[in-house]
């Protein structure tokens, strides 16, 4: 695997592991209703960076192929988090918008 | 496949649908963060539960040694989403018990 | 979730168990080198099947943006697997072309 | 997450990636044959190490009670990769030793 496609998938990695993170923290806050559609944007977003991180790993070309909705998923959920002061979802914002920015990459390489 | 194996894969795939619509539903209702324990069980039960059907289509001996932990995260999960009376809480509880029956037959056999 | 989510859902988790079989099957049969290529759709397509599958039971609006990236790799490895006469393979075509059409009904719904 | 299991969560995700690898590329070695074992190995190590990976990250208990069979799997894995000299089985050998290792001691911790 070359430098670049390294550098994608230790994007996907850590948001897949922020988002994981996140969505278990907001369950424990005290305003979790606030909460629920970070949440909700937490699992799709952990979901979508994990299976494009395992194709990208086999050399599958599909993998390019979902890099543009990676790449969305990312920025909805990174959004989502930013708004919120909490450590976890400012982790998960910055992890959304570093992973964002790798597909983004990906996508015109 | 046998049809004590598409039994079980049945009850599993069945599984982990029921616990994504109620994490889902649960993220909805009014009272979400009573309802948060049940979606953190939901999360690990339909992953769980995803990996064992995975395996077992597959004939890995590797599902049968998931068995246990499977038919453990369906007890907590179902007995959790027995306490709510909810419609995606109760569908839930029974297809997590329908799920860890299935998956304590799988052992013994 | 209503009649025409469930059967869209019924077709991918078959199609995900139908592509596990068949990769590991077909990593057991003598001309192994010949089914190299069904084996690595297999792996894609059970994957991408099973992610859209997960998204569709919790009812994320992403289930939808992935339906035509699911409809493409069913429809790739419905070929490939029609093409060999193994019935594993026959089978595995057989849920392809079915989940393949699930999702191009899902998409005009 | 703290420094120890930053490190397990590091193990497992390059534990996935190089099994993820090792298969694809055993799938065009002329002696695809002799690699089957090999690749059945790698595709249930990824699964149970992505799982594994994914409870962690999001503070599950359960992560835990996955150690013990994931360390099984990366020995198992492991060990049909080191009989072979292509490099992406050295590679993955190398890295499911790793990930063996870093199991054993999340289980002592």
């Amino acid at each position: 695997m070359n430098t670049q496609h390294q550098s994608l998938l230790d994007a996907l990695n850590a948001c897949v592991a922020a988002c994981e993170n996140c969505a278990s923290a907001c369950l424990q806050e005290d305003d979790v209703k606030m909460m629920a559609p970070c949440i909700a944007l937490d699992r799709d977003c952990a979901d979508i960076c994990a299976l494009t991180a395992r194709l990208l790993s086999r050399g599958s070309e599909h993998a390019w192929h979902l890099l543009r909705e990676c790449a969305e998923i990312c920025r909805l959920c990174g959004e989502e988090c930013a708004k919120h002061a909490h450590a976890h979802c400012q982790a998960c914002a910055a992890a959304c918008r570093r992973c964002e920015e790798a597909c983004r990459q990906g996508m015109t390489a």
